[in-house]
């Protein structure tokens, strides 16, 4: 399982700061715990960069590159911002991300293969957020088929099946499931798959949010997820993918395993 | 998912000794706390019962379920003393267990048919512990086969694929999940499965064992496992399990779902 921390958020008073005060030695510290932590990727995300996207990404991404060695998953709305990252990235990015619209996926998939990036799929489109498990199929299947337009491979694509909040929206975490079971069938090879996990504990109260993120990342992981945006400095969440990996025989056991 | 609780075993030593003892009290005390814990059912093992075997189940189940509305999983290779625990069993039991030898299997069924109880069946024959998934089916497929012919219906059968300690024999872990999906082909409706959940982490380091146990438990709910003979005492366990049935959308969700 890819583990794309999502930490480095604008949103995270601290780091916004550091963002906005172009101070990167606290994202630096932060990149390099994620990393330390297991980290595979880190999430960039600088919001809707309306204002100065392109220079802000542009810094980020120069400035943790040059100090940890880790490919980055660059995560704004704003189309220039996300051409200026990806122009000083090194290595392969992940590109976060295009909807199931036709216009986004004119505007973002080009992206992805002109800078030989990864790129991350919503099911979500014009009409808004899917209802079932059905509807998030077809909007996979119309953002796979625009994907191999653009000579996008499958392996180069995360469908999002969009996880909603248990409490308020608990009906559909099971379609979200099943949803990934069915994206298998997409093609041959299928197309890859992530989540927003934290997505899930959204508006819990804070002492259940680890437990709601570790369960379902299980639960994920069993019907065959790929990759996750989460917390990579929840030990625990840490702790139960090793579990996995090692009750899955990815990892040889040892009794020390978590060391 | 049901939960028999595995804590009344006679190889532990306190309760060994009320048993021998005849001292009911902390026998009482600790069914009764199982039962709070969430059990829906509570093992009771007194191991080969070569000794007085009818007379000590006869006294523990009466005993018992006086003072405890809970029904019994009763555990004893001593096929008198299963009898007589039966006898004065109260509700539905489960016994546990009979193998896939024939021997076994003529010998132990007929006390399901006769008293009404579901039954056990474990993917271990003569040749001994099956080498994967394959040989784990085959010998459900005998055990089912042989139950049919006794007349016990397939929703009274607990098949257990025997989860071995994944600090030896790592790569069992994968067949046991494996089997379980397989087994639900053996019949429709298909038999119900169980397993010994505590097995995974046996020789494991004391603090790694609940983490396995309850990564398993998950993974294997994901499979569509019934029941699982674990500690119910294991509130860390409990609590993943019950967080499982919110985000499967078993159980309403709200805030204070753990209380």
């Amino acid at each position: 399982m890819l583990i794309v921390a999502e930490n480095i958020n604008i949103r995270n008073t601290k780091i916004g700061t550091s963002m906005r005060e172009r101070n990167s030695e606290p994202i630096i510290e932060l990149a390099k715990s994620l990393k330390d932590a297991g980290a595979n990727y880190l999430d960039i995300n600088i919001g809707p960069g309306t204002k100065g996207g392109p220079e802000l990404i542009k810094w980020l991404v120069t400035s943790i590159q040059e100090k940890v060695d880790i490919p980055l998953c660059l995560d704004t709305k704003n189309i220039e911002a996300m051409k200026a990252g990806l122009e000083v990235h090194k290595g392969r990015a992940i590109i976060n991300s295009t909807d199931g619209s036709e216009e986004q996926m004119n505007k973002v998939m080009p992206l992805a293969k002109e800078f030989n990036a990864a790129i991350i799929g919503l099911t979500l489109d014009e009409s808004g957020i899917p209802r079932d498990e059905n509807e998030r199929f077809q909007i996979a299947f119309n953002i796979m088929t625009k994907a191999t337009e653009y000579g996008i491979s499958p392996e180069d694509l995360y469908i999002d099946p969009i996880i909603l909040p248990v409490s308020g929206m608990q009906d559909q975490v099971n379609y979200a499931i099943e949803s990934i079971k069915m994206f298998s069938q997409l093609s041959d090879p299928p197309p890859k798959t992530i989540v927003g996990l934290s997505n899930i504990s959204q508006s819990s109260p804070p002492e259940l949010r680890s437990l709601l993120n570790r369960t379902l990342l299980i639960m994920l992981a069993c019907n065959g997820l790929s990759a996750a945006i989460a917390d990579s400095l929840d030990k625990e969440l840490m702790t139960v993918l090793k579990t996995y990996d090692i009750l899955t025989n990815k990892v040889l056991y040892a009794h020390s395993y978590l060391d």
